[in-house]
């Protein structure tokens, strides 16, 4: 029975990958990764069957038995099995489910960290999630609205919290932003939209809550992590480079 | 002038560094480091001067202006300066304060990013941070009570999150873990602590919130983080191995 390898592949750009992901990809006899997996980042894995689980299976949660399954009967069959995937693991990576499916099997397991794509998204804005006196608490999460989950179990917390980072919320920004409104937290905190961060393709853009709530919601390529919070209005002096039509001065 | 990298240094071990991160510092001319930079990850700036600025200057506030001061003159005198940081740069670690003074003396910066200590933790544990049903928000948050900031300004944040991670809490957990009791979260929530992620001296140990507020302020040696949520229950699974002194299931 080999052993499978919970892997973070970092933000986007191939060289935010760890030395250790590095190495255990050169290692590997096969791995099975997201659809969002840089081509550089999979050339790593020299000798490895490479599989692309995102592609194949989709993201749906019905689909996610057809990777356990993958998984289990590749560590049946080789020594060392990498499941890549974007960012970290460990947020927001569904890695809970395979992690236990890899258990039940009686599969061993290890994880490897990675960068987060909200760590990525304020090393590119140059705005740091905590700041001394203004923001001590930072919170990631994932606005979707899904089966038995409604709303109240993210806003209170994201209006809590200093500075908000929400993944996979791209068309679901106006949305959100009308919610936080709506909760109280003022129409004018600062937003960063970072889409594709570490990429060639990255585009940043700023904006407010106000002016985000009146947008309508649009459908971007790549990856898109929000970011909401008064650290952002320093955001003004890297974005102004690339994006004039939004601004929180006005 | 030169140009100032913030580059985190990652969790502790040094391979989970990323790649830009050893090719910036097999780059560096100078290195300024904190005091928790493992001496490998050091030694990948061959052929840099390496300043501890951690332990030079300690980390108390008023001696931050001395970084700053000599980050600038770094730059002055070479080309390519790291400024390495435990974790990621842009999560408590004053990186706001730094790329202001650095802007504002007209020096060149670029962040960076790296895996930060909670994402280590999980890794450890193999407990992912959030979770289908259960874990939706995930908080980092430094529950330290300083100049002009009061428990209010962090206990609401993680008392509707679902997941949280205290960084740089050991010595208050049992303060923190009353006031959390005390604000309404439930005495049987699993509590994790890790100290030392990834480092040969790591430990974890898993109680309740009941058992950390009833327990002695305990100093550390290494840094701590203090993980409180749902679905540090299956870190069981792995903390039996090594410490079975700290249950959830009594």
């Amino acid at each position: 029975m080999g052993k499978v390898y919970l892997v973070g592949a970092g933000p986007g750009a191939p060289d935010l990958l760890t030395l250790r992901a590095a190495r255990i990809l050169a290692a590997a006899d096969i791995v099975l990764h997201d659809a969002l997996v840089h081509p550089d980042t999979l050339k790593l894995a020299a000798k490895a069957r490479v599989i692309d689980v995102g592609k194949r299976y989709g993201k749906v949660s019905t689909e996610q038995r057809f990777i356990h399954r993958a998984l289990i009967e590749a560590a049946r069959t080789h020594d060392v099995v990498v499941r890549l995937k974007g960012g970290d693991p460990m947020i927001f990576g569904r890695a809970q489910e395979e992690l236990d499916a890899l258990a039940a099997a009686g599969i061993e397991t290890e994880v490897v960290p990675g960068v987060t794509a909200a760590l990525a998204a304020a090393a590119t804005l140059k705005v740091s999630l905590t700041r001394r006196g203004i923001a001590r608490t930072v919170s990631f999460l994932t606005p979707r609205v899904g089966k038995g989950e409604t709303a109240s179990e993210w806003l209170s917390s994201a209006l809590t919290a200093d500075t908000v980072v929400l993944y996979m919320a791209a068309g679901a920004g106006p949305a959100i932003a009308r919610a936080l409104i709506g909760g109280g937290k003022s129409p004018s905190t600062p937003v960063a939209l970072v889409e594709s961060a570490t990429l060639a393709t990255q585009h940043r853009s700023l904006t407010t809550l106000a002016r985000l709530a009146s947008s309508p919601a649009t459908k971007a390529d790549g990856p898109v992590v929000v970011c909401i919070g008064q650290v952002f209005r320093d955001a003004a002096h890297e974005i102004a480079i690339e994006s004039t039509q939004l601004s929180v001065n006005e």
